[in-house]
């Protein structure tokens, strides 16, 4: 793996590293951690790189590592940089000949995510956008349950991402790429957090929204991005939904969380707990469905790391799983087998236009005085 | 106190009693309990009441109890029916002299609320609108923080209410009627508990939806009322919102709750475990306030009866100080005496207008194409 | 019923009011609130009761009552004064042919508890020692789950009660008796508290305590009871338990709670959140059991008042139910019925005795160098 | 880092891997696997370790790494083999010039505990025993709270330890050495999980137990160490205690659990939950602590690896802090530079020797009459 973007005093360079790291499968070889080749120099050498390794720019890390014997030179690309400046290195990386684990959202726009999805699709090769809360093992747990019908039809989605660490005019490098519409594009929250609780929503029910109206808002002055927002949602079943999500919820901290109610039963997952699944059913009692106790998913039990049941699994676990799946098939297609569908299981360049599309809508609905817009490419 | 309907077979009209009987402060003297005589006959014989002071109909006990001198007479009406008849009761009773509680929504439309609360001034006596839920004495403390400006100025206010006993075609008493038009008005499910969720978000907050965007469904085929609704709201200080409420959410019990964020705090509340109200702060760690735990407000003392901490008071007792409220009231005045302030705390006839403002902008806000439909009377 | 003590400023008295009030099956009529005269008029006073229902001593109301006609004389006594007047009011209404509410523990000291268990029999009178905690519906739920075998033979009992409120040196009227020897016995938490946790694991699994190894503490300095207690359980059966019960637990409000293990599943149960029973089970997901919520027991059914579930009920429910299933044995007996056995199920003078022998066993364990102590009358 | 131990059917091996790897400053360089030469081969190639580096037995692993150069070498050794199998090869280990990383307990018994402890003095080598559940940062917010006087002085401490996977009669390589004395030790649960309630208490507390009343069971039938203990516990400081483990505690996953009250506090945390840290307070609300909320302690705020609060760190994350700080601390040392204070927070030989004192006082004192047994060396 090379790494693009992720220097010493970005958060989500070192979330991707341990991730990475975790199971075993992935070795850091090479990286351009930095715009700044300094930084970028500092940064691999504190991660025990090779300096011939440790690249000013991802321009030249590409071209470098290109002509490193097969075997020497780095697998994939892993980019973490701000949206801005997903789309180049990507779009190098596969006309290279370079597999892509990408951050979320894809792109800065909608246009970049289709070409971007365009060249996967023409290069055939390996893409994965991490949208990292698919990995927790019990939204494995639902996502299985609602496919096998033990909830019926789905009528009712109510998905929900508040944070409150934006409740004021907070200066600093996380906050400052996410609230500049020039590296964060149209949206604020709703391209930071609100994608995750849509690609969540269709993960989970597998269904897709069809409709959306939004109300979205600016709480902090001087901010040029919506900084909250809620949503109505339609799903393409005839489900309704409610989609909202904030960051200057005071007090929330990673709050997603998702409710589903079918015809037969209900689900709730927050990730906040997220080894406890609660099923509601029709006059029966709740149950708590946690990893390894009583009947997992196939899938899900491929998603834990400690057997015995209760000993807490995390957001790395669940962002490590992103990895190793992209991994292990990666490895298999190296090695000319056929890939496990269960590895395979790992957010793609058509999620990451999925994502595009709802940030184009949301903020084009939240502008808009008809009351309903169609969620379409 | 004298009832009308809360028959034998009917849910509602125990609970009144219970409310009514838990503080010692009011007795009940006669009822009209049924439409059917025989039945009327027969709830107010396992109530331990004289024969002759249970009557056929509320026409007969208004007039009849008129004539019985003061001091025997009933002090009041409690109308227990369905919303159809809450109307004609309660303008009677008025016009009679008699002070009146009556059960939510406060009548089948928007022209009898109008009316009545017309009334109700026109005569000067006491009415109360049974929104229990603003009984709870963490509810007092949440709406005494966000006076007191403990919350900074409110942003965002999310509040729930799903139930899920509705989720399959149910036939019986309590579900007849209210998904009966000619019973239960234009509303099914949101006049039957989004009406709460309205009331506690203006009670706790303070402010005023002024603008809603709705999306209501019937999901049980058949069903002549909607059974689920989700909607955007606009409050009058600028601050957002939504508030959803659902009788299809199969699983859910009676999952009233609400969350509000201001510049500087947060407050979380669930009715289901209504003795804990969760305060988030800017950068300090959340709080579980309780009732007699720390510094509580001196309506929520007031709104304790089980002094030590941890004994939890539930739903009845909600409901009982609503009872109690009007009947310490009803005595001042019939002393002479100035009412306390904290106890003139229960939903008037304004919140009963309020509630049927809402129903009637809900639908057509559902039914519109315009994406913002304004509240007003 | 006529109640002795419970004026004014005592705390349990007004509980006892609400509990029997609560279900419209009680009327108090007559009372001796304090030994001091003048306080016991003022209580019978706002109480509405006429002055002359108002005694000055319990022996006063207790010889007037019983010259009054039957029909208006009380049928009952209630017992809320501190614990050494539990035994001389209780023994002279049962002389007299009333029966008696009684708080707990029963007595002073486990010689005039078996006095007044002998006394119960002679007379054949009813007798209800208040237990509170034993009201609660999802209580009857997990009694009838263990007597039904659904947890398989019991293994392993832990029973807490941790309380804060005696962290400190407080005083005041509640503190002052309850740390007295003279008025409470040989036991402070203990006898306060510890009688309750005993008490609820010994009804919920239907097992005895045989042996105990006790450790009390008084931490608070200057203080003349125990204000801590651990202990070492075993019970008939051969399971084996723990018992601890505290006044100093710092930030505890009324945190009695319950586990039981047998070999096939599991219980867990919390006062402060009384309704939901948490199963868990060999290989299957955890169960939140809820009142109304799929298939309760009927005795369950019978203690739930809020029909439609997720309206929590509370502490003065779960205490007024022993008053109601006291009022419902009283009136069949009354009217020459047999007793719904349902109803019959209130906490006994065997049960009282069976808590003056634990105060007794504890007390001693704790101060004798010997591992194991017999519990035993 | 070379292993021994940590096959592929291994539970605990695999763990102890992911935990070395997910911070990228540990490198797993070889191993001796399994006692059998052919698994070992196998679970080296499964690791990607060149077959030159993986051995037949740790004799084999630690002479032949000591003649490979400097830089080369393995730099410790982390053993994680049954109970029985940890001895041999710590000496061997520390007496070749390694440093040792040891899964707990120990030792097979306290003689061999001590010896270790006196070896490690002698050969100035690091030495870390895993008990995990101190590297979680709200355990180490709780230590450095108390150490602070937060709480006052300490009155009672309740430790819990109860799982439920023993409650029949398992049969699988995890189940059989846990209850085989000759590879497990006079102890079961004790040994397995009692070792961890009693380190946790004394590392959160800073308190050392002096005194015990244990009373321990052997529950499934046929099986020949306990299954379940309770235990009365006395603090040097006078504090009073309860410690209970359990391995039948059916449905119990691993419920790790203590609560601390002092003076004018009290702090509750469950490993199940690890991110939350209750505080108590006298007369003041309960807080919700939580990672990156408010001022942490610094010593909390190195062990978080997720900064924005509310992404969760679980169990592997806690595990792997206790590999970060002996490998940090281990580099210091190569270097010659002076440890970081907070990277010298990891389990030692002397909690070791500890934790086998626990093991053979709890046994005795259950094989015991006497009350009381000292805690000892």
């Amino acid at each position: 793996m090379g790494m693009v973007g992720g220097g010493k005093d970005a958060f989500i360079g070192g979330i991707h590293r341990m991730a990475a790291n975790l199971d075993g499968e992935i070795e850091l070889v090479c990286g351009a951690f930095s715009s700044s080749p300094e930084k970028s120099k500092a940064s691999g050498e504190s991660l025990y790189l090779p300096a011939n390794r440790v690249y000013g720019s991802f321009e030249e890390m590409i071209q470098k590592e290109k002509q490193l014997p097969e075997g020497e030179r780095m697998d994939f690309v892993s980019i973490v940089t701000p949206n801005h400046m997903h789309f180049p290195p990507a779009k190098m990386a596969l006309e290279n000949g370079f597999h892509v684990v990408c951050d979320k959202p894809m792109t800065l726009n909608l246009k970049e995510a289709k070409e971007l999805r365009d060249l996967v699709k023409k290069t055939g090769l390996l893409f994965c956008l991490t949208h990292n809360y698919t990995g927790y093992p019990m939204v494995k747990e639902a996502r299985h349950m609602i496919k096998d019908g033990k909830l019926g039809k789905i009528r009712k989605i109510v998905v929900e991402y508040p944070q409150g660490w934006l409740a004021t005019k907070v200066e600093n490098k996380q906050a400052d790429w996410r609230t500049d519409p020039a590296r964060s594009g149209i949206a604020g929250c709703m391209g930071d957090i609100g994608t995750h609780a849509e690609n969540l929503a269709e993960y989970i029910t597998g269904l897709k929204i069809t409709e959306m109206c939004a109300d979205l808002t600016t709480f902090v002055e001087g901010r040029r991005l919506d900084d909250d927002g809620n949503v109505l949602l339609r799903f393409e079943n005839g489900a309704k939904g409610v989609l909202h999500a904030s960051q200057i919820s005071v007090g929330e901290e990673n709050g997603l969380n998702i409710r589903v109610y079918g015809e037969t039963g209900g689900l709730k997952w927050r990730q906040e707990e997220p080894n406890t699944l609660i099923a509601t059913w029709l006059d029966k009692s709740a149950q708590n469905l946690r990893p390894g106790v009583g009947q997992n998913y196939e899938s899900t039990k491929r998603h834990i790391r400690v057997p015995p049941p209760g000993h807490p699994e995390g957001y790395l676990e669940a962002f490590a799983s992103l990895y190793r799946n992209f991994a292990i098939t990666l490895r298999s297609r190296l090695k000319g087998e056929n890939p496990d569908p269960i590895y395979l299981d790992f957010p793609s360049a058509d999620d990451g236009v999925r994502g595009m599309v709802f940030i184009e809508t949301v903020v084009a609905s939240s502008n808009s005085k008809e009351k309903w817009l169609k969620v379409q490419e």
